[in-house]
């Protein structure tokens, strides 16, 4: 069996949702890790609304993807050769948008968090409840939402995977919860499966400050926002004095090339002594054990419920990431390459692989 | 000696700035303060832009100044009679926007404050910089900042009242400060004579995102802003992670009838970890008299640099009062009515007043 790497690369900066048109399959030899990396092959592969962000050419809190390069990403896969004395054949791993939309991902193994042996939950928990999806809804509320009982929190993008966490985290803190989503259908969903107290179709009401201001009567403590945009000056004219704000997200923007507005009631901030705050999973790395634990208990008590979607096969994948921002995902996407039981790559076969390729070169 | 109160009153509203024809000297006899009010005689009035406000006819913060009443503003007096046990005669108090343009004002007691007997600093402090001019900025630096030494912080509208005390607070926390002004000579003023690090004129420079990266190479740890719009955007690109915004003022948009949209470099506070925070001074009401033991502190010790201008006589405040639209004036302007070491009018005296009128009716 011919042994070598499909990458999905960036071809060109997509306008709008990214098309196969921008990201292209391409074959390429597989290459043996150098010292301090891990060559991993690929289980899943996690999609992240973030990933379109690093399809621009324009800076953010990491550098773009460079076109021709594999689309970076968030992946699990189990190690088929090592060069780092902490990770040996056959460890299952995860990286952090330090991996790729590819079959098998070089890493430095300071990039990787290796699992734990028969873990108590499905692997693809580690990219999904356990992953940022999981980690930043959790600090999120306790932290910069400073959730406490019988605060109302209002939460934007709520039948996602961040927001429907949001909720049920804020929930679980003893918060009032309204949810702000695209359909009816996620109304219920949020409320008679998540344990929502209210939701909002922001599509269909006419005038979306009246409707939050009817389902927070006691007015908005916290406002977790996913989504910015017209969601968030209605929010701001609803927030009570000394309200949080945790900028968790703007996924209104993230498709728009153009200069885009901060919020017309950026005004409000002051007017409510408000604190906006914006945040990223990392700057609590230190306490991701104790966040893992908490929502595994959760998970395991029935107490969080986390929707996971979960697509077949890499040649799959554009189409299932174009599908966050049409929203017609529930929950947590992912694509599965391949499942755990199927035999690996042996150390022989990557060699030769590689052999091959440099004997062509 | 007849004894009757002078009061400058709204004839009619004004069109731009107030002139003699809208506000009239007329003098009415004076009042005995009823339950929980007290009487007091002013010394000082102050001068501030909010007052133009209050003369139109639409609503604000504050209800119009009904037509025929006297001007409301902030003023500070001594007691001459009370019927409030926490007030006697021949304590000083000021009040903020409570009182009016007169000789005496008739003032319910929970809206003054006492001065301690013997005050150490000058009367005048009371209504400048011991006032929210002064206390705004002390709590915005130190509380809403966390100013600390070794920061960056830029500050805008750095020539204005709060802005140039913001600088200077923050460098007495040891922070190294760059100032934004509108003109070269205010440049000179903020680093020659307040000792400013540095000073930008915004009006002047082509790129203000190159010219705050130049005057800030250390990148900026808080921004204290006065002013949003295109500058705050400047500042966004400049920000370092986990930095702070103080949500002062937005002077950019006070003369703007049209939506104003917030910063187009919104998306800057995710992506650098930012907290933007809106606040006034009243949320620090309980650590006011800190704040200006500390000030005042600053001030005797000649580390702090703040102008007052006083006008003498209740006869010239409508001329002084428009000078304040004219920029005629240079620092926190007053108009004072009496020196504390004229003799005030005794219990007796205002109670022969209070009669003679009352037989005349």
């Amino acid at each position: 069996m011919a042994l070598f790497n499909r990458q999905l690369c960036l071809e060109s900066r997509p306008m709008g949702v990214p098309s196969e048109d921008n990201i292209r399959l391409r074959c390429t030899s597989l290459c043996r890790p150098g010292p301090g990396q891990v060559l991993i092959q690929n289980l899943y592969l996690s999609m992240d609304p973030a990933i379109r962000g690093w399809m621009s050419e324009k800076p953010s809190y990491m550098a773009p993807i460079e076109l021709g390069e594999p689309v970076r990403g968030s992946t699990l896969g189990r190690v088929v050769e090592s060069a780092h004395p902490d990770f040996q054949i056959g460890d299952i791993a995860f990286g952090l948008a330090c991996n790729a939309w590819e079959d098998f991902s070089l890493t430095p193994a300071e990039q990787l968090v290796r699992i734990p042996a028969n873990p108590p939950f499905p692997l693809s928990y580690y990219l999904s409840i356990f992953s940022p999806v999981g980690l930043t809804p959790y600090f999120g509320v306790l932290d910069i939402a400073k959730a406490k009982p019988g605060d109302t929190m209002l939460i934007s993008a709520a039948a996602g995977a961040v927001g429907s966490l949001a909720g049920q985290i804020a929930r679980i803190a003893g918060c009032r919860t309204v949810g702000l989503v695209g359909s009816d259908e996620k109304c219920s969903w949020i409320v008679d499966e998540l344990g929502f107290d209210g939701a909002i179709n922001y599509r269909s009401c006419t005038d979306l400050t009246s409707a939050i201001a009817e389902a927070c009567p006691e007015g908005v403590d916290s406002y977790f926002d996913n989504v910015g945009g017209e969601v968030l000056d209605a929010a701001l004219l609803n927030m009570n004095n000394f309200g949080r704000i945790v900028f968790c997200g703007a996924i209104a923007q993230y498709n728009n090339e153009d200069a885009v507005p901060g919020p017309f009631n950026y005004w409000q901030i002051l007017a409510r002594s408000l604190t906006v705050r914006g945040y990223m999973a990392p700057e609590f790395e230190g306490r991701f054990a104790e966040a893992r634990e908490a929502l595994g208990r959760w998970m395991s008590e029935g107490r969080l419920v986390f929707a996971e979607e979960v697509v077949d096969g890499l040649e799959n994948t554009v189409e299932a990431f174009s599908r966050l921002f049409s929203g017609a995902n529930k929950g947590k996407l992912m694509v599965k390459l391949r499942d755990i039981s199927e035999p690996p790559p042996t150390i022989d076969q990557i060699r030769e692989a590689v052999a091959q390729e440099l004997s062509h070169a």
